[in-house]
């Protein structure tokens, strides 16, 4: 499979991108990355690994999309046709890519990805799906941003699509679906979620649990929450945030000094699991659901092991064709 | 100022509430607690502490609402008119407490808070308002739950009563007033945040900075965040949810012999600290801003401590008149 890889997204370019596809093409070997970007500087990031020239490749791509774009992310999308995520999206739509990767400006990202790949025949809106952690495992999270303003349709139609991600990324069968509700009986919520709950309480395609609420769906066997693009959002970056804030706490809060220096020590590789647990780039970052192609936004401040994780999930949905097995769900 | 508890509400009652009005009435000398609820059981429960009996009376209330009650918590309300919340909200309203904190049944306390009473005039909807940890101490948020469904003018309102509520219950002047949004930029989010983002700005009771992402409002220095009911209770219960999984796994994952038990040991204050910090009783519980009169909601598994701050905190609002302040702030 051939991943193209946008080497001028995120925080860390093209540093951390080159790197990760050095790693992730080291770890499989039927994996090709094409990086896409400025190629002079792409060149001089190379040649610090030994690669193998026939699998990592460079497509030259002149301009770039800032993280910070002015323009608004659709504007910015449409003056730089060049630009490198446009570029990378623009592999697929000619064959020459059977996925993409990128830890550019989310928001010119998805608009690109809707550009150049269209959604799936059928499809309503396409949904922000990520990995969220759980004791279980893990659970599949969507809309995580993609629509603000959601009808119930959508809302099914994402658990749908999302089944099928959750069979084929995390090997899940028949996996349990929750409505993310601020009450767990059925008649709780907003107008959206109890209309959502009709709908997906009759849908015959998935295995829908009823509603979950926020506080439990880490610790309730849930597979997959369904919810809408401002409420995923919210979760998502709420989750985000206590979890910085606890650890910030922690390294604040532990003394410096003494028999606290030896405790911290002490427990080091567990804060480090922690992180790595609470890290959505061990997941390999959001796929854009119900587009004909494989579209992964990467975390912007995606280091080499991110992008690397990223790299090889967007590998296995193009290598399970995601694609095909979501038109054939939707149909 | 007399503060009408509910002894029956909470997953440990009486015991716990009785013994938070005990340590409350130890702590301030000008507090007197009315503690409604089943007489002899209460009486029992008294019967282990020494306390000052013209400070600590009790008001007999011979139902209870559970915290599962079968009925819908509305109806429950009304087939109960001697219920403990009930009776305790009553002496509000024949002028015997000044304010009243209940543990029991969420749904069925703010149906009967609204009920005894009543919104004040001009009030559009109370919110449920919670404090919640923040780097620089704390910040208020609401509408924790109060209204699934919220228009623009709520929000706008809810931002003038918190403002209030921010300079009476934590002394912050010229509290700075943040729209819970998924992005940062005017213009971003949902049709509510869109509208609700101009009324903010052009109300000149308020200090709007703008619109504030969960991810960044533990951090940002803002005093209040504004949201809708239903956004808002997703937002509290995914921080608790996602502390207390960090806990859990912290606590699971420190292998119980050692090198690691002596660090867990040694660290055991800071988890404590955290704990206290992440832990929303602390800032004695929920309040039902825009009533006539001082509902204070605790935690369901309050215990004594949690009461006890939950009936300071009472009393504190009782005693500066927020009812009278908020009224002012309205009209």
């Amino acid at each position: 499979m051939r991943v193209a890889l946008d080497a001028m997204g995120g925080d860390f370019a093209p540093l951390e991108p080159v790197k990760g596809a050095v790693l992730a093409t080291q770890e499989m070997d039927h994996l090709n990355v094409i990086l896409v970007g400025n190629k002079e500087l792409i060149e001089k990031e190379l040649e610090k690994y030994n690669y193998d020239k026939n699998r990592i490749t460079i497509e030259h791509a002149p301009d770039v999309i800032a993280m910070d774009e002015k323009d608004n992310p659709a504007m910015a999308v449409r003056k730089k046709p060049l630009a490198s995520m446009n570029v990378a999206l623009d592999l697929i739509k000619e064959g020459r890519a059977d996925a993409s990767v990128s830890a550019g400006n989310t928001g010119a990202l998805m608009t690109a990805s809707q550009l150049k790949l269209r959604r799936i025949k059928g499809v309503l809106r396409p949904a922000i799906t990520t990995v969220f952690p759980s004791k279980k495992g893990h659970l599949v999270m969507l809309d995580a941003g993609a629509n603000a303003e959601c009808k119930p349709e959508y809302l099914d139609q994402f658990a749908v699509m999302a089944t099928k991600y959750s069979e084929v990324l995390l090997g899940t069968g028949d996996p349990k679906v929750g409505l993310l509700n601020i009450g767990e009986e059925p008649g709780k919520g907003n107008e959206l979620t109890k209309e959502a709950f009709s709908l997906l309480a009759e849908n015959k395609k998935i295995n829908f649990v009823g509603n979950i609420e926020s506080r439990d769906m880490m610790d309730a066997g849930i597979d997959i929450v369904v919810t809408d693009g401002f409420t995923g959002n919210i979760l998502l970056k709420t989750a985000e945030g206590t979890a910085s804030f606890i650890l910030d706490f922690l390294k604040k809060e532990i003394p410096k000094k003494g028999l606290y220096k030896l405790g911290a020590l002490l427990l080091k590789p567990v804060f480090k699991r922690l992180k790595e647990k609470m890290d959505s780039s061990e997941y390999g970052g959001a796929l854009f659901l119900g587009l004909n192609g494989i579209s992964i936004k990467a975390h912007g401040n995606s280091d080499s092991k991110a992008f690397k994780n990223a790299i090889q999930v967007a590998e296995k949905f193009a290598e399970v064709d995601l694609v095909g097995g979501v038109k054939e769900a939707i149909s």
